[in-house]
């Protein structure tokens, strides 16, 4: 019975958890919080079920919830997408990606993609006959997008990029000069844009989140993806949303219906609650750049050498002064031996490029923080 | 912009439900509950939460909850799947079935369906370049499937046979027999057979559910999907199962786990704690057959006709005494003059044969179960 991706194994984030579980390891790998969330937010989604909320929620989401989204974005951005039509919230930001490429990509259409990639982004092309064009970036500078090379690469065929920014697992971010680069070079086309912005409320020093609806031709061919998993710590909830022009909405959904067909639906009546505070997504950069410094000055003095982060709640560290082993061992290495798990950058390279580089989650209690790094100083 | 389903619109359970609304109508189309769903369970879901299960379940399910699925199945047909790589649990049945169809079905497979046929199976298949091969079922004939003329569709092209009993929208169920013809004719070959049996704890007049799992030979290619939506009267939790030989699932969570990744965590843990009494399913059909007798009791003297329902929370009736309008158009009449929805079968059958039938479900509260009955009976 052979699939459609017989090449694909396991995503690196279950293999690098389970080891972590096996070995006792502090768990830096998989990107998620080890502390509470927050209790009011727990008592909403109770109270919403409490309530009643437990039949079928429409199709593109409770509607309070698309409200509080849009809210969102004429707050941070003044930029209006229309609760009724612009919007859907999906199982996850991970629903709302391969939703988006399964509606889409036909066989033979090309995707570019920039390396490393977030892991979910290449089989979702190729399980729909799609071909990834990959453009690799380098850890040496700084992760940076050559656009020359992006013109390049664009052709008939190319019907989708998709960018991160902030991005997992670099920590990099786009600037607004990398944004007006990819709108001029995809104006006038008819490229869908996919921009996975799940990372947007955790941008550091002073940076700013350029988000793809602030350019207005770009906007009116992208998706833009957010989730609240991150955002409000609870990755088990499975809940995110995409927000893009109606036009495009109104295709995404013949394929979303049939997938999942809408998302549980007193999470989404606790969270539109939750949304009527800002400062519950506002707050939260100041709250995981206190973490990021933290964990960075606890290892100034190792051996690791890094650029901080400036978004995301990743950090990758370059382990070229420790050893010259491959990324993937090395990262196993320090599960099984030392007991702290990250991420090697190598699995989402082009052709498992090793930059000799890990990454590590701080979304961690300042304790945890504090064992890790006195591990890692001593390496 | 074009997508992949350009001809697709939105789902009849969307459109009807939405005209119900509009119209202030009782509605008895869209399948879901209008009673409050078990307190304790909602109290296990919200304990899970407040107790930390709140980050990314394992890809496959929380580990008690795929136990609980087992035992279920050890329980009601001594059948044996291994929770740790032949179950997986889903975002309703309806994602079982879109992750299964995406996993296997390539450009140019035929899959058989039998129609009326649930409306997300086709769009599914053609989404994925398949070809959707259909045998329709006669009201007349009370859906009986003719076995030689599946056996006549089968050739080396036939990837998948989706089969659905007890039957949504029909109320039908497939005999011992039925199951031992399918057995038979997918023996020695390698056509999967997708059984969605979301309906399987709704089955009446002494009548047993046969699921595919009982056939040893037929089990060995088949993914048993079911519901805790349907089942435990939470249609807007979005979560379900799948069973199936390992080899299957270790294909099937391939692209499962670049679709959603996971299911909301503290559902899965409440429901696991909550199915540690058995009598919650155990007790299920005649809850649902009380609720039957009692529609089909209020409207005896109708001008519809009807064959009981054997099994779902459905009940077709033929209105061919009343009128022989189109039963699109005598639904959204019903809807808007009567104020009492359905849905038309002929949206679900091959070039929308229209055999005057529509479908109400009766997994309602017994008050409006008689002001159904009381409008219809005066028609
Ligand atoms: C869906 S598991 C991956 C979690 C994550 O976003 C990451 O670790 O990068
Ligand atoms: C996902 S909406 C459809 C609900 C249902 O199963 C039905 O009404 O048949």
């Amino acid at each position: 019975h052979q699939s459609k991706l017989p090449n694909v194994g396991t995503t690196i984030f279950s293999v690098m958890s389970s080891l972590a579980t096996k070995h006792n390891a502090i768990n830096l790998s998989q990107g998620f919080p080890n502390f509470k969330s927050d209790q009011k937010l727990i008592d909403l989604v109770s109270k919403a079920m409490n309530s009643g909320y437990n039949q079928y929620a429409p199709m593109l989401g409770n509607l309070e919830l698309r409200k509080a989204i849009a809210k969102k974005y004429e707050l941070l951005h003044a930029i209006a997408y229309h609760p009724e039509n612009e919007i859907a919230v999906t199982a996850g930001a991970t629903q709302a990606i391969f939703t988006i490429i399964s509606t889409f990509i036909n066989q033979h259409d090309e995707v570019i993609i920039f390396k490393p990639a977030y892991d979910s982004y290449e089989p979702n092309v190729e399980l729909n006959g799609g071909k990834v064009v990959a453009i690799q970036l380098y850890a040496a500078l700084n992760f940076k997008v050559n656009w020359q090379e992006v013109k390049e690469k664009i052709n008939s065929r190319t019907k989708m990029i998709i960018i991160n920014s902030p991005h997992n697992p670099t920590g990099s971010v786009f600037s607004k000069n990398d944004m007006l680069q990819l709108e001029n070079l995809t104006r006038n086309t008819n490229i869908i844009v996919l921009s996975d912005e799940v990372y947007e409320h955790m941008i550091y020093d002073g940076e700013s989140h350029q988000s793809a609806c602030l350019f207005p031709d770009l906007k009116s061919r992208t998706f833009v993806v957010g989730s609240f998993c991150k955002t409000f710590h609870n990755t088990g909830w499975r809940i995110g949303y995409c927000c893009a022009p109606k036009e495009l909405i109104q295709e995404f959904i013949k394929v979303h219906q049939f997938n999942v067909f809408c998302i549980h639906h007193p999470t989404q009546k606790g969270i539109a609650d939750y949304m009527q505070e800002p400062k519950h997504y506002l707050e939260l950069s100041d709250f995981y750049q206190k973490k990021r410094n933290l964990f960075l000055h606890l290892i100034k003095d190792s051996r690791f050498k890094f650029t901080p982060s400036t978004g995301t709640y990743f950090q990758v560290l370059d382990y070229s002064e420790i050893t010259q082993e491959y990324d993937v061992d090395f990262a196993k290495l320090l599960t099984m031996e030392y007991g702290v798990a990250s991420i090697p950058l190598s699995v989402f390279n082009s052709d498992n490029l090793d930059n000799k580089v890990l990454r590590f989650c701080f979304a961690k209690t300042d304790d945890t923080l504090k064992q890790a790094a006195e591990i890692l100083s001593k390496i």
